[in-house]
Protein backbone atom coordinates (compact mmCIF):
# COMPACT_ATOMS: atom_id res chain seq x y z
CA UNK A 1 0.00 0.00 0.00
CA UNK A 2 3.24 2.39 0.40
CA UNK A 3 2.86 3.48 -3.50
CA UNK A 4 -0.88 4.76 -2.65
CA UNK A 5 0.56 7.47 -0.03
CA UNK A 6 3.40 8.20 -2.15
CA UNK A 7 0.69 9.89 -4.46
CA UNK A 8 -0.52 12.91 -3.88
CA UNK A 9 -2.59 13.69 -0.73
CA UNK A 10 -6.09 13.77 -3.00
CA UNK A 11 -5.72 10.19 -4.35
CA UNK A 12 -7.18 8.13 -1.97
CA UNK A 13 -10.11 10.23 -2.28
CA UNK A 14 -10.33 10.39 -5.92
CA UNK A 15 -10.20 6.63 -5.83
CA UNK A 16 -12.92 6.17 -3.77
CA UNK A 17 -14.74 8.74 -6.00
CA UNK A 18 -13.52 6.52 -9.37
CA UNK A 19 -15.15 3.15 -7.09
CA UNK A 20 -18.38 4.85 -6.21
CA UNK A 21 -18.90 6.46 -10.16
CA UNK A 22 -17.70 3.15 -11.46
CA UNK A 23 -20.72 1.01 -8.99
CA UNK A 24 -23.14 3.66 -10.06
CA UNK A 25 -22.27 3.22 -13.62
CA UNK A 26 -22.73 -0.46 -13.24
CA UNK A 27 -26.22 -0.15 -11.62
CA UNK A 28 -27.29 2.19 -13.80
CA UNK A 29 -26.27 -0.06 -17.08
CA UNK A 30 -27.96 -3.09 -15.43
CA UNK A 31 -31.01 -0.92 -14.41
CA UNK A 32 -31.53 0.16 -17.59
CA UNK A 33 -31.22 -2.88 -19.96
CA UNK A 34 -33.80 -4.63 -17.65
CA UNK A 35 -36.20 -1.75 -18.24
CA UNK A 36 -35.62 -0.51 -21.52
CA UNK A 37 -33.74 -3.65 -23.34
CA UNK A 38 -30.70 -3.96 -24.82
CA UNK A 39 -30.96 -1.87 -28.11
CA UNK A 40 -32.50 1.32 -26.29
CA UNK A 41 -30.18 1.23 -23.76
CA UNK A 42 -27.23 4.02 -24.14
CA UNK A 43 -23.74 5.50 -22.92
CA UNK A 44 -25.94 8.50 -22.50
CA UNK A 45 -28.91 6.47 -20.79
CA UNK A 46 -26.35 5.22 -18.53
CA UNK A 47 -24.34 8.72 -17.56
CA UNK A 48 -27.45 10.71 -17.07
CA UNK A 49 -28.89 7.79 -14.31
CA UNK A 50 -25.51 7.48 -12.86
CA UNK A 51 -24.95 10.68 -12.24
CA UNK A 52 -21.87 10.92 -14.11
CA UNK A 53 -20.67 12.47 -17.34
CA UNK A 54 -20.67 10.74 -20.44
CA UNK A 55 -16.84 11.04 -20.87
CA UNK A 56 -16.22 9.48 -17.25
CA UNK A 57 -18.05 6.11 -19.27
CA UNK A 58 -16.13 6.92 -22.64
CA UNK A 59 -12.66 7.01 -20.39
CA UNK A 60 -12.99 3.47 -18.88
CA UNK A 61 -15.12 1.52 -21.99
CA UNK A 62 -15.32 1.67 -25.60
CA UNK A 63 -18.95 0.71 -25.72
CA UNK A 64 -22.38 -0.25 -24.29
CA UNK A 65 -21.80 -3.37 -24.48
CA UNK A 66 -18.11 -3.60 -22.44
CA UNK A 67 -20.25 -1.36 -19.87
CA UNK A 68 -22.20 -4.13 -19.45
CA UNK A 69 -20.22 -7.47 -19.62
CA UNK A 70 -18.15 -5.96 -16.61
CA UNK A 71 -21.32 -4.99 -14.73
CA UNK A 72 -21.77 -8.37 -15.06
CA UNK A 73 -18.72 -9.77 -14.14
CA UNK A 74 -18.93 -7.26 -10.86
CA UNK A 75 -22.72 -8.74 -10.07
CA UNK A 76 -21.22 -12.95 -10.70
CA UNK A 77 -18.53 -12.16 -7.85
CA UNK A 78 -20.81 -10.18 -5.75
CA UNK A 79 -23.43 -13.20 -5.89
CA UNK A 80 -20.66 -15.79 -5.45
CA UNK A 81 -19.43 -14.11 -2.36
CA UNK A 82 -23.06 -13.48 -0.84
CA UNK A 83 -22.92 -17.42 -1.59
CA UNK A 84 -20.32 -17.86 0.33
CA UNK A 85 -18.08 -19.26 -2.53
CA UNK A 86 -15.07 -18.56 -4.23
CA UNK A 87 -16.01 -16.45 -7.40
CA UNK A 88 -14.25 -18.76 -9.21
CA UNK A 89 -13.95 -22.37 -8.14
CA UNK A 90 -16.23 -25.19 -7.97
CA UNK A 91 -15.06 -27.51 -4.87
CA UNK A 92 -13.25 -30.73 -4.56
CA UNK A 93 -14.01 -32.82 -2.15
CA UNK A 94 -13.13 -35.98 -3.47
CA UNK A 95 -17.35 -36.35 -3.82
CA UNK A 96 -18.38 -35.23 -7.51
CA UNK A 97 -22.03 -35.47 -6.82
CA UNK A 98 -21.84 -33.71 -3.65
CA UNK A 99 -19.99 -30.81 -5.29
CA UNK A 100 -21.91 -30.65 -8.53
CA UNK A 101 -25.21 -30.51 -6.53
CA UNK A 102 -24.09 -27.76 -4.58
CA UNK A 103 -22.47 -25.45 -6.81
CA UNK A 104 -26.05 -26.39 -9.35
CA UNK A 105 -27.97 -25.41 -5.84
CA UNK A 106 -26.30 -22.28 -5.52
CA UNK A 107 -27.15 -21.57 -9.02
CA UNK A 108 -31.00 -21.99 -8.24
CA UNK A 109 -30.06 -19.38 -5.77
CA UNK A 110 -29.00 -16.67 -8.21
CA UNK A 111 -31.19 -17.55 -10.83
CA UNK A 112 -34.36 -16.84 -8.61
CA UNK A 113 -31.98 -13.29 -7.34
CA UNK A 114 -34.44 -10.54 -8.78
CA UNK A 115 -31.49 -8.38 -8.65
CA UNK A 116 -29.97 -11.23 -11.14
CA UNK A 117 -33.03 -12.08 -13.14
CA UNK A 118 -34.20 -8.93 -15.30
CA UNK A 119 -31.00 -7.77 -16.51
CA UNK A 120 -29.65 -11.23 -17.30
CA UNK A 121 -32.88 -12.28 -19.01
CA UNK A 122 -32.39 -8.89 -21.19
CA UNK A 123 -29.29 -9.64 -22.77
CA UNK A 124 -29.92 -13.32 -22.85
CA UNK A 125 -32.88 -12.18 -25.26
CA UNK A 126 -30.82 -10.03 -26.97
CA UNK A 127 -28.11 -12.36 -27.49
CA UNK A 128 -30.29 -14.97 -28.66
CA UNK A 129 -31.04 -12.45 -31.77
CA UNK A 130 -27.53 -10.51 -32.18
CA UNK A 131 -25.28 -13.62 -32.56
CA UNK A 132 -22.05 -11.19 -32.22
CA UNK A 133 -23.24 -9.96 -28.88
CA UNK A 134 -23.84 -13.46 -27.74
CA UNK A 135 -21.26 -14.71 -28.81
CA UNK A 136 -19.39 -12.26 -27.32
CA UNK A 137 -21.20 -12.41 -23.85
CA UNK A 138 -20.29 -16.42 -24.20
CA UNK A 139 -16.80 -16.23 -24.56
CA UNK A 140 -16.45 -13.68 -21.72
CA UNK A 141 -19.34 -14.48 -19.42
CA UNK A 142 -20.36 -17.95 -19.81
CA UNK A 143 -17.58 -19.63 -21.22
CA UNK A 144 -15.27 -19.29 -18.09
CA UNK A 145 -17.69 -20.09 -15.51
CA UNK A 146 -18.54 -23.51 -17.61
CA UNK A 147 -14.54 -24.28 -17.77
CA UNK A 148 -14.78 -24.27 -14.05
CA UNK A 149 -16.72 -27.45 -14.52
CA UNK A 150 -14.74 -28.31 -17.10
CA UNK A 151 -11.81 -28.39 -14.90
CA UNK A 152 -13.90 -30.57 -11.78
CA UNK A 153 -14.48 -33.33 -14.11
CA UNK A 154 -11.31 -33.54 -15.27
CA UNK A 155 -10.27 -33.93 -12.12
CA UNK A 156 -12.84 -36.53 -11.55
CA UNK A 157 -11.74 -38.23 -14.82
CA UNK A 158 -8.19 -38.07 -13.24
CA UNK A 159 -9.52 -39.65 -9.92
CA UNK A 160 -11.63 -42.51 -11.83
CA UNK A 161 -14.77 -40.88 -11.25
CA UNK A 162 -15.70 -40.03 -14.81
CA UNK A 163 -15.01 -42.25 -17.86
CA UNK A 164 -11.74 -41.96 -19.95
CA UNK A 165 -13.94 -41.43 -22.84
CA UNK A 166 -16.14 -38.25 -21.99
CA UNK A 167 -15.36 -34.70 -22.88
CA UNK A 168 -15.99 -32.55 -19.81
CA UNK A 169 -16.81 -29.74 -22.16
CA UNK A 170 -19.77 -31.71 -23.30
CA UNK A 171 -20.65 -33.62 -20.30
CA UNK A 172 -21.13 -30.46 -18.18
CA UNK A 173 -24.24 -29.68 -20.54
CA UNK A 174 -25.62 -32.69 -19.12
CA UNK A 175 -26.42 -30.28 -15.83
CA UNK A 176 -25.91 -27.15 -16.49
CA UNK A 177 -28.24 -26.82 -20.04
CA UNK A 178 -31.26 -27.77 -18.63
CA UNK A 179 -31.19 -25.39 -15.76
CA UNK A 180 -30.94 -22.78 -18.21
CA UNK A 181 -33.22 -23.59 -20.30
CA UNK A 182 -35.92 -23.80 -17.69
CA UNK A 183 -34.76 -20.62 -16.49
CA UNK A 184 -34.87 -19.09 -20.54
CA UNK A 185 -37.83 -20.66 -21.51
CA UNK A 186 -39.89 -21.27 -18.41
CA UNK A 187 -40.25 -24.86 -19.19
CA UNK A 188 -40.33 -26.09 -15.63
CA UNK A 189 -39.80 -25.21 -12.49
CA UNK A 190 -36.24 -24.63 -10.84
CA UNK A 191 -35.88 -26.43 -7.39
CA UNK A 192 -32.57 -27.72 -5.26
CA UNK A 193 -34.49 -31.38 -5.85
CA UNK A 194 -34.83 -30.82 -9.63
CA UNK A 195 -30.96 -29.78 -9.92
CA UNK A 196 -30.07 -32.86 -7.76
CA UNK A 197 -31.94 -35.14 -9.82
CA UNK A 198 -30.00 -34.02 -12.93
CA UNK A 199 -26.34 -34.48 -11.36
CA UNK A 200 -27.48 -38.31 -10.44
CA UNK A 201 -29.13 -38.60 -13.94
CA UNK A 202 -26.40 -37.21 -15.51
CA UNK A 203 -23.31 -39.42 -13.70
CA UNK A 204 -25.39 -42.36 -13.53
CA UNK A 205 -27.10 -42.58 -17.17
CA UNK A 206 -30.57 -43.51 -17.33
CA UNK A 207 -30.21 -47.04 -18.49
CA UNK A 208 -30.29 -49.80 -15.58
CA UNK A 209 -26.89 -50.50 -14.52
CA UNK B 1 -65.91 -35.96 -50.07
CA UNK B 2 -69.62 -36.39 -50.44
CA UNK B 3 -70.55 -33.60 -48.87
CA UNK B 4 -68.39 -30.90 -50.33
CA UNK B 5 -69.74 -31.58 -53.77
CA UNK B 6 -73.49 -30.84 -52.00
CA UNK B 7 -71.79 -27.38 -51.28
CA UNK B 8 -72.32 -24.21 -53.86
CA UNK B 9 -70.90 -24.73 -56.90
CA UNK B 10 -67.99 -22.16 -56.05
CA UNK B 11 -67.39 -23.63 -52.76
CA UNK B 12 -64.17 -25.31 -53.71
CA UNK B 13 -62.81 -22.54 -55.48
CA UNK B 14 -63.53 -20.42 -51.80
CA UNK B 15 -61.83 -23.09 -50.00
CA UNK B 16 -58.60 -22.91 -52.32
CA UNK B 17 -58.81 -19.14 -52.02
CA UNK B 18 -59.11 -19.50 -47.91
CA UNK B 19 -56.40 -22.29 -47.97
CA UNK B 20 -54.10 -19.61 -50.05
CA UNK B 21 -54.92 -16.77 -47.99
CA UNK B 22 -54.24 -19.10 -44.68
CA UNK B 23 -50.64 -19.76 -46.14
CA UNK B 24 -49.74 -16.40 -47.31
CA UNK B 25 -50.82 -14.86 -43.77
CA UNK B 26 -48.47 -17.92 -42.47
CA UNK B 27 -45.09 -16.58 -44.58
CA UNK B 28 -45.88 -13.10 -43.72
CA UNK B 29 -45.90 -13.62 -40.01
CA UNK B 30 -42.98 -15.55 -39.98
CA UNK B 31 -41.15 -12.58 -42.19
CA UNK B 32 -42.08 -9.94 -40.38
CA UNK B 33 -41.44 -11.58 -36.92
CA UNK B 34 -37.51 -12.46 -38.35
CA UNK B 35 -37.39 -8.90 -39.89
CA UNK B 36 -38.77 -6.52 -37.06
CA UNK B 37 -39.19 -8.89 -33.93
CA UNK B 38 -42.04 -9.72 -32.33
CA UNK B 39 -42.84 -6.39 -30.71
CA UNK B 40 -42.65 -4.19 -34.00
CA UNK B 41 -45.27 -7.16 -35.66
CA UNK B 42 -48.61 -5.95 -36.34
CA UNK B 43 -51.84 -7.68 -37.71
CA UNK B 44 -52.00 -4.56 -39.98
CA UNK B 45 -48.27 -5.40 -41.04
CA UNK B 46 -49.16 -9.27 -41.34
CA UNK B 47 -52.25 -8.78 -43.60
CA UNK B 48 -50.22 -6.01 -45.96
CA UNK B 49 -47.83 -8.27 -46.52
CA UNK B 50 -50.01 -11.48 -46.90
CA UNK B 51 -51.98 -8.82 -49.53
CA UNK B 52 -55.76 -9.95 -47.35
CA UNK B 53 -57.97 -7.63 -45.38
CA UNK B 54 -57.21 -7.17 -41.70
CA UNK B 55 -60.58 -8.02 -41.03
CA UNK B 56 -59.15 -11.88 -43.13
CA UNK B 57 -57.08 -12.31 -40.10
CA UNK B 58 -59.35 -10.91 -37.05
CA UNK B 59 -62.06 -13.71 -38.48
CA UNK B 60 -59.46 -16.55 -38.09
CA UNK B 61 -57.47 -15.56 -34.91
CA UNK B 62 -58.02 -13.39 -32.06
CA UNK B 63 -54.23 -11.76 -31.76
CA UNK B 64 -50.74 -11.82 -33.66
CA UNK B 65 -49.48 -14.33 -30.82
CA UNK B 66 -52.24 -16.61 -32.21
CA UNK B 67 -51.24 -15.83 -35.79
CA UNK B 68 -47.70 -16.96 -35.29
CA UNK B 69 -48.32 -20.12 -33.05
CA UNK B 70 -50.28 -21.35 -35.72
CA UNK B 71 -47.78 -20.44 -37.99
CA UNK B 72 -45.12 -22.07 -36.47
CA UNK B 73 -47.10 -25.17 -36.11
CA UNK B 74 -47.45 -25.39 -39.63
CA UNK B 75 -43.75 -25.30 -40.23
CA UNK B 76 -43.22 -27.54 -37.51
CA UNK B 77 -45.42 -30.14 -39.47
CA UNK B 78 -43.43 -29.00 -42.60
CA UNK B 79 -40.14 -29.38 -41.76
CA UNK B 80 -40.91 -33.16 -39.94
CA UNK B 81 -42.58 -34.11 -43.42
CA UNK B 82 -39.47 -32.87 -45.45
CA UNK B 83 -37.59 -35.18 -43.27
CA UNK B 84 -39.86 -37.97 -44.26
CA UNK B 85 -41.49 -38.16 -40.24
CA UNK B 86 -44.77 -38.22 -39.29
CA UNK B 87 -45.30 -34.83 -37.51
CA UNK B 88 -46.00 -36.15 -34.28
CA UNK B 89 -44.01 -39.18 -33.54
CA UNK B 90 -40.57 -40.73 -32.78
CA UNK B 91 -39.90 -44.08 -33.96
CA UNK B 92 -39.86 -46.83 -31.73
CA UNK B 93 -37.76 -50.14 -32.97
CA UNK B 94 -36.98 -51.06 -30.08
CA UNK B 95 -33.37 -49.53 -30.00
CA UNK B 96 -33.80 -46.27 -28.08
CA UNK B 97 -30.40 -44.91 -28.56
CA UNK B 98 -30.79 -45.11 -32.19
CA UNK B 99 -34.27 -43.91 -32.69
CA UNK B 100 -33.17 -40.76 -30.33
CA UNK B 101 -30.35 -40.11 -32.27
CA UNK B 102 -32.33 -39.94 -35.61
CA UNK B 103 -34.61 -37.58 -33.94
CA UNK B 104 -32.05 -35.36 -32.75
CA UNK B 105 -30.62 -35.56 -36.30
CA UNK B 106 -33.13 -34.08 -37.73
CA UNK B 107 -34.17 -31.35 -35.60
CA UNK B 108 -30.05 -30.41 -35.59
CA UNK B 109 -31.14 -30.18 -40.12
CA UNK B 110 -34.26 -28.09 -38.64
CA UNK B 111 -31.95 -25.79 -36.54
CA UNK B 112 -29.91 -25.07 -39.24
CA UNK B 113 -32.74 -24.26 -41.79
CA UNK B 114 -32.78 -20.37 -42.43
CA UNK B 115 -36.65 -21.11 -43.21
CA UNK B 116 -36.67 -22.02 -39.43
CA UNK B 117 -34.24 -19.91 -37.92
CA UNK B 118 -34.81 -16.24 -37.93
CA UNK B 119 -38.12 -16.49 -37.05
CA UNK B 120 -37.64 -18.81 -33.92
CA UNK B 121 -35.25 -17.43 -32.72
CA UNK B 122 -37.18 -13.53 -32.23
CA UNK B 123 -39.86 -15.30 -31.12
CA UNK B 124 -37.48 -17.00 -28.49
CA UNK B 125 -35.91 -14.06 -27.73
CA UNK B 126 -39.36 -12.31 -27.11
CA UNK B 127 -40.49 -15.68 -24.71
CA UNK B 128 -36.59 -14.83 -22.81
CA UNK B 129 -38.11 -11.79 -21.63
CA UNK B 130 -41.97 -11.60 -21.95
CA UNK B 131 -43.44 -14.55 -19.51
CA UNK B 132 -46.57 -14.33 -20.82
CA UNK B 133 -45.89 -15.30 -24.31
CA UNK B 134 -42.76 -17.49 -23.41
CA UNK B 135 -45.28 -19.56 -21.41
CA UNK B 136 -47.71 -19.93 -23.76
CA UNK B 137 -45.65 -20.77 -27.07
CA UNK B 138 -44.46 -23.26 -24.62
CA UNK B 139 -47.56 -24.87 -23.31
CA UNK B 140 -48.60 -25.08 -26.78
CA UNK B 141 -45.38 -25.23 -29.22
CA UNK B 142 -42.40 -26.89 -27.42
CA UNK B 143 -44.16 -28.98 -23.98
CA UNK B 144 -45.94 -31.27 -27.27
CA UNK B 145 -42.89 -32.51 -28.81
CA UNK B 146 -40.98 -32.86 -25.80
CA UNK B 147 -44.09 -34.77 -24.43
CA UNK B 148 -43.14 -37.31 -28.04
CA UNK B 149 -39.88 -37.89 -25.73
CA UNK B 150 -41.79 -38.71 -22.79
CA UNK B 151 -43.79 -41.29 -24.38
CA UNK B 152 -40.71 -42.73 -25.92
CA UNK B 153 -38.79 -42.92 -22.77
CA UNK B 154 -42.14 -44.56 -21.26
CA UNK B 155 -42.46 -47.37 -23.30
CA UNK B 156 -38.58 -47.98 -23.16
CA UNK B 157 -38.59 -47.93 -19.06
CA UNK B 158 -41.50 -50.97 -19.55
CA UNK B 159 -39.19 -52.70 -21.65
CA UNK B 160 -36.59 -52.44 -19.19
CA UNK B 161 -34.36 -50.20 -21.06
CA UNK B 162 -34.78 -47.31 -18.54
CA UNK B 163 -34.64 -47.49 -14.95
CA UNK B 164 -38.03 -47.43 -13.33
CA UNK B 165 -37.21 -44.58 -10.77
CA UNK B 166 -36.59 -42.53 -13.96
CA UNK B 167 -38.91 -39.40 -14.36
CA UNK B 168 -39.38 -39.14 -17.99
CA UNK B 169 -39.80 -35.50 -17.91
CA UNK B 170 -36.60 -34.94 -16.70
CA UNK B 171 -34.67 -37.61 -18.50
CA UNK B 172 -35.24 -36.26 -21.58
CA UNK B 173 -33.54 -32.65 -20.90
CA UNK B 174 -30.19 -34.47 -20.38
CA UNK B 175 -30.01 -34.59 -24.44
CA UNK B 176 -32.88 -31.92 -25.48
CA UNK B 177 -31.78 -28.99 -23.50
CA UNK B 178 -27.78 -29.08 -24.29
CA UNK B 179 -28.44 -28.76 -28.41
CA UNK B 180 -31.29 -26.06 -27.14
CA UNK B 181 -28.98 -24.12 -25.68
CA UNK B 182 -25.89 -24.15 -28.20
CA UNK B 183 -28.83 -22.89 -30.70
CA UNK B 184 -30.21 -20.41 -28.09
CA UNK B 185 -26.60 -19.46 -26.77
CA UNK B 186 -24.22 -20.08 -29.33
CA UNK B 187 -22.79 -21.97 -26.93
CA UNK B 188 -21.15 -24.31 -29.47
CA UNK B 189 -21.19 -26.35 -32.69
CA UNK B 190 -24.53 -28.33 -33.37
CA UNK B 191 -23.40 -31.66 -35.43
CA UNK B 192 -25.08 -35.15 -35.83
CA UNK B 193 -21.66 -36.34 -33.47
CA UNK B 194 -22.37 -33.44 -31.05
CA UNK B 195 -26.16 -35.16 -30.56
CA UNK B 196 -24.93 -38.49 -30.70
CA UNK B 197 -22.43 -38.11 -27.97
CA UNK B 198 -25.41 -36.38 -25.87
CA UNK B 199 -27.75 -39.32 -26.04
CA UNK B 200 -24.80 -42.07 -25.38
CA UNK B 201 -23.78 -39.81 -22.52
CA UNK B 202 -27.54 -39.56 -20.75
CA UNK B 203 -28.10 -43.23 -21.52
CA UNK B 204 -24.44 -44.88 -20.19
CA UNK B 205 -23.99 -41.65 -17.91
CA UNK B 206 -20.59 -40.28 -17.14
CA UNK B 207 -18.90 -42.38 -14.43
CA UNK B 208 -17.60 -45.71 -15.20
CA UNK B 209 -19.65 -48.90 -14.82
Amino acid sequence: MAHQHSASPSAPDAARRSERSRLAIYDAALALVAEVGYPKTTIEGIAARAGVGKQTIYRWWSSKADVLLEAFLDLGEQAARAAGQEPHAIPDTGDLAADLKQVLRATVDELHDPVFEAPSRALAAEGVVNEELGRRFVAQLLEPSLQLYVDRLRSARDAGDVRADVDPRIALELFVSPLAQRWLQYTGPITYDYTDTLVDYALYGLTPR
